[in-house]
């Protein structure tokens, strides 16, 4: 028993570190980088909230968790923003293997019952195929772009971002987890590209 | 539709706010206070981790549902550190007033079905009276030792706080929500206070 703590605080003391990754993206009211403890926290707010917008049959419990756990490997890899590097970094073989070591090394804390489940529903939300991992994966890109909406452009200024840019590298995904949601996204941010 | 996702997003952005709340904790590396947003994510992952030290009965994501809203009242109202003002301050009518206030106008930017339901729910967690609130309460009082003992006494230094004082505002509190996980901290936290 003693051990299994000692493993589950180990892992909760190491993903305390998600609180010092910064990301592109800002809060709300534009004062700071977000970071990617908070920003997880929002997330799983956003399912929360956003419930009634997923698929008929998506789980939202386990969107929760997926949301909760979905960013535990930057804590060595770092945030990759979304619309750096032309909007290719994410999809590079470089920063796949380099997440999939980073689970490797984090999850593996973990008792090994905490880490097979936890390591799987991480692979769910990245391989981005169950409803489940196709909603979180949709509220990942929506979050941003309210924070971008809100301080007033945010990332899309820093990186020179176009309409088309934002729907073929954030709407694309937004829509394939929650069509409706999309729409109404796109109505809110469409103005602001002029 | 519209109507309905402005109110969801109107209240979804107005939570961002809640990573500017400082609390009395710092981050486990000392590196700066912790602020409750972040705080709240790293509870929720609290409640994944440590779900096997739940008394039978409880419902875990109802757990992380709590977790989750448990401290957007101090948006308005702002943390307050358990050890303040003689370990008294929470308890306050004052405080109490405040913070049902804040809850009227922060779950009140919500569709109604949403708002009755997160309010209930917030309600519930203050109470601590059913066993999933008990649990909810008892890592959010077992998450802040972590932090002190980690980054080398935190708030036990700020507000001189003796071991005695900690087991009568914390232990009890984490006992009665799950007896086996104080054992365990106290075990952890005891050589502390020498």
């Amino acid at each position: 028993m003693t051990a299994r703590l000692d493993a589950q605080f180990a892992f909760l003391n190491e993903a305390d570190r998600l609180k010092s990754v910064l990301r592109a993206t800002t809060l709300v009211d534009g004062s700071r980088p977000e970071n990617s403890g908070e920003h997880s926290w929002h997330l799983a707010l956003y399912a929360l909230v956003l419930a009634d917008q997923a698929e008929p049959g998506v789980d939202i419990n386990r969107v929760v968790r997926m949301l909760l756990i979905h960013d535990l490997v930057e804590i060595d890899v770092g945030d990759v923003p979304i619309h750096s590097a032309n909007g290719q970094a994410h999809a590079s073989v470089e920063t796949q293997a380099a997440e999939a070591k980073a689970a490797d090394r984090i999850f593996g804390i973990l008792p090994q019952d905490l880490r097979d489940i936890l390591r799987a529903l991480w692979e769910e939300f990245e391989a981005a195929e169950t409803p489940d991992a196709r909603f979180a994966k949709s509220l990942d890109r929506v979050q941003p772009v309210m924070a971008n909406l809100m301080s007033g452009g945010g990332t899309w200024t820093t990186y020179n971002v176009t309409f088309d840019q934002l729907e073929a590298r954030v709407g694309v995904k937004i829509a394939k987890g929650t069509p409706r949601l999309w729409d109404w996204v796109k109505a809110k941010a469409r103005p602001w590209f002029g």
